[in-house]
């Protein structure tokens, strides 16, 4: 059995889309961030760094989004969520997945943050003003490159386009318009049709 | 044949070390970054994020250092450089090294990057005055418990220890005494024993 602890509005989302769309059974347990329930000593003994996502499995815990995402895709491989039997197009999937970790995610994570980084109320408040062009930035080689359409890999849909899917939906709020990165917009309502996505969303919601 | 664009200093090392304990045969290419060469219309062309690691392939561009690790070790299994015929080892491998990538290396860009995130000098103060901290926090979870011993993995010999010792290279530079991380100053001097590592940091250094 799986356990994945997920937070509303977190990365963690990718991960409950791949569990939807794996078919593996799983249990969804919701921390509540506003609680600071990620701090919880219950939660630290499963995960040290206190974030989400993390998954309890039988063989111990897993953390970070990329990792996890592999881990689905290669533990069901019959649902062919990734490019598993080819090291190339594999490692594809993997700089997808590792740019959304380690660019895009920290672009956005410079807005509520910035305590990571810095002590200075002022360098959180300039933090909080570039993020609308960090994040943009960010996004410019998904937009023109890397998202090859219809699907991040092209004409296969993968656990990359849970996790573009994910972090395109903080871009509103981050102050990106989506009107000016089209096919990522269109990605954003291909994934909205998907069952699975369906029932990511009610999960994260607590539905 | 592979071509690896590499710059002094960078995380691109560990790719280097990759290559070097593979086997597999490749050509490394230097950028020297003090002379913007990563923005070059030349290498913009290879790999329009700018930066190193990149790798070329007989199918094209590759990036990201945790996706180029698991390539290498993908393209010659028979080195043994990953676990990768059990998905949870192999999710350990690769949620160690995205561990690496989104938060040691992103706490690290922070003394000289800070343009990504942020306009004003202040701020850039700041988050340089931040760094040992960060890193020095970022380093003790792996300290504690993710270097398991001798290697990261435990008995056996992996990538992710090429990456853990690039990044733990940066240490001392970052204000951070590896006295009080004797776990990973001895994972270091282990790893400088390796021919591979030796190899590696000649080509690193144009010798």
């Amino acid at each position: 059995m799986h356990r994945l602890y997920f937070s509303l509005g977190s990365c963690s989302l990718a991960s409950l889309i791949a569990f939807e769309e794996s078919g593996l059974p799983y249990e969804p347990v919701r921390l509540d961030f506003s609680k600071q329930e990620q701090r919880s000593a219950a939660f630290l003994a499963v995960n040290p760094k206190g974030r989400v996502p993390a998954l309890e499995t039988p063989r111990g815990i897993l953390t970070e989004t990329p990792a996890i995402l592999a881990y689905v895709a290669q533990s069901q491989p019959g649902a062919s969520l990734a490019p598993l039997d080819d090291p190339f197009d594999f490692a594809e999937f993997q700089a997808f997945n590792s740019y959304l970790s380690s660019t895009v995610h920290v672009a956005h994570a410079h807005k509520l943050r910035g305590a990571r980084w810095a002590d200075e109320e002022s360098s959180y408040a300039d933090m909080r003003r570039k993020v609308p062009q960090s994040m943009r930035a960010a996004f410019q080689p998904i937009e023109e490159l890397y998202l090859k359409g219809p699907w991040v890999m092209g004409d296969t849909y993968t656990l990359a386009d849970s996790y573009l899917y994910t972090v395109a939906s903080w871009l509103e709020g981050d102050g990106v318009a989506l009107e000016g990165l089209p096919r990522v917009a269109d990605h954003q309502r291909r994934m909205e049709a998907r069952a699975a996505v369906q029932r990511a969303r009610a999960v994260e919601a607590g539905k």
